[in-house]
């Protein structure tokens, strides 16, 4: 099957700017199986207030850039992650989560559960856990750009059995989750797509150089610093099924459970 | 203070020959108040049967080679974290073991929990969890070899407040760890010291590039691949004690033990 990113700039508070980017790289996502863009997308990311935050974002339902994925999705007859600026319907917090959306519709979201700096001003964290969807060609977790550095959120959708994590990012920091997300693909035996964002936004750059890393820690392909760009790479999906890391060592059967209970502390 | 690596080839059954090597070195590593020797330092690690297994392991409390560990750290003033063929002295089982030596002898050790390919023919697999030493300048967690490829005991050390991990390794698969490790002292705010050993046992060949990371993931020191090297390096210890990783992210506050369940099944 096929997977890849889209790395470009979402535009701070001009949804139409954004969706009309995304419709001229169209051609290039079309024939993915499964494409990953960017944190975020709906909306940017450094608002210069909590009411920028507010207006920019959607019901992930209803939205209307939710809507519009769906629409490419089911042009396009695949699966998009994109990170979005999610308000729930019910109380109206506000939530950094990432929808999957297939050619029936959405499928499902995550909510980011460890918010960066300035995020934990407008943002609540996650309360959805870490969910895994089988997609029948696969199945599939989704993280955000921050949340890599925590090892635990990999480890338990590696466990609840996903192929692929799809990470939707606005990273900043230069060059450290690219270092670190072929470790956990190593360490977990799986494919990660990681999609981030390039651009300015106030005080802020982000970092580009989105990656797909594969099940044995390869980088599969990476993109540039500062310039758009859209990858497709063809995997063989089923490899993230074998987690004979030697002969005799399964990366998660090896595992010490009866000697981790610290780690729920 | 002062922390560092020894990386040679250990002589396969011949303990004498590799504490002429050691004696032959120690100039080069006496000023350290911490130094890290390889895995399996008492007797190889590729071993022809269990029998070979059998002699040349030895009790950790009594056996020559950690007397001859503690009459060096008490001559130097210094701690020593070294990998050890251990035979317990109540059931007689072998186990992978570190030692931490001080001036005053025997501190503690550790059983590897994670063991590698053939290991699991010769050795019990650890069963005394994951200890951190504190040393008063520091505290000290150890682990061995193929544990890195596990994201759990790391993060479990840095959850009980180690500051450092001594990582004694017969690494064998190339580069893997060499990248990892800087992963692991990031995203847990620790300094690492990886002694890999060098050389060739029948079919084995060993994969030195020894590593010294620190807890923003630099590497602050790292061993040729094929020649033996002793490295000592001044360190701030206490860096290791700021887990914040950004103004507002603490990296072991910020986790979310409350959606951690599945790590512990």
């Amino acid at each position: 099957m096929k997977i890849g990113y889209v790395q470009i700039a979402p535009v701070l508070g001009d949804l139409e700017a954004t969706i009309g980017k995304l419709d001229s790289l169209r051609n290039e996502f079309k024939a993915a199986d499964i494409i990953v863009l960017p944190e975020l997308c709906n909306s940017g990311y450094n608002f210069e207030s909590m009411e920028q935050a507010r207006v920019t974002a959607e019901d992930a339902q209803t939205g209307p850039f939710v809507r519009y994925l769906c629409s490419l999705a089911q042009e396009h007859r695949q699966c998009i992650v994109a990170g979005v600026n999610e308000r729930d319907a019910n109380d109206c917090q506000l939530y950094n989560s990432a929808v999957l959306v297939g050619p029936d519709g959405l499928i499902g979201k995550y909510r980011k559960l460890h918010l960066f700096m300035n995020e934990k001003d407008y943002f609540r964290p996650g309360d959805l856990g870490l969910p895994v969807f089988d997609l029948g060609v696969c199945k599939l977790g989704m993280l955000i750009c921050f949340d890599w550095i925590f090892p635990e959120p990999w480890r338990i959708l590696a466990l609840k059995g996903a192929d692929i994590v799809c990470h939707p990012s606005n990273l900043v920091l230069p060059g450290l989750a690219q270092r670190g997300v072929p470790v956990h693909a190593l360490m977990n035996r799986i494919f990660v797509v990681t999609a981030n964002r390039i651009g300015t936004e106030r005080d802020m750059t982000f970092t580009g150089l989105s990656i797909i890393a594969d099940p044995k820690g390869n980088v599969l392909a990476q993109a540039p610093e500062g310039d758009p760009q859209v990858r497709v790479v063809e995997v063989d999906i089923h490899l993230a099924r074998n987690k004979m890391v030697t002969p005799r060592n399964h990366v998660l059967e090896d595992r010490r459970p009866d000697q981790y209970h610290e780690l729920i502390i």
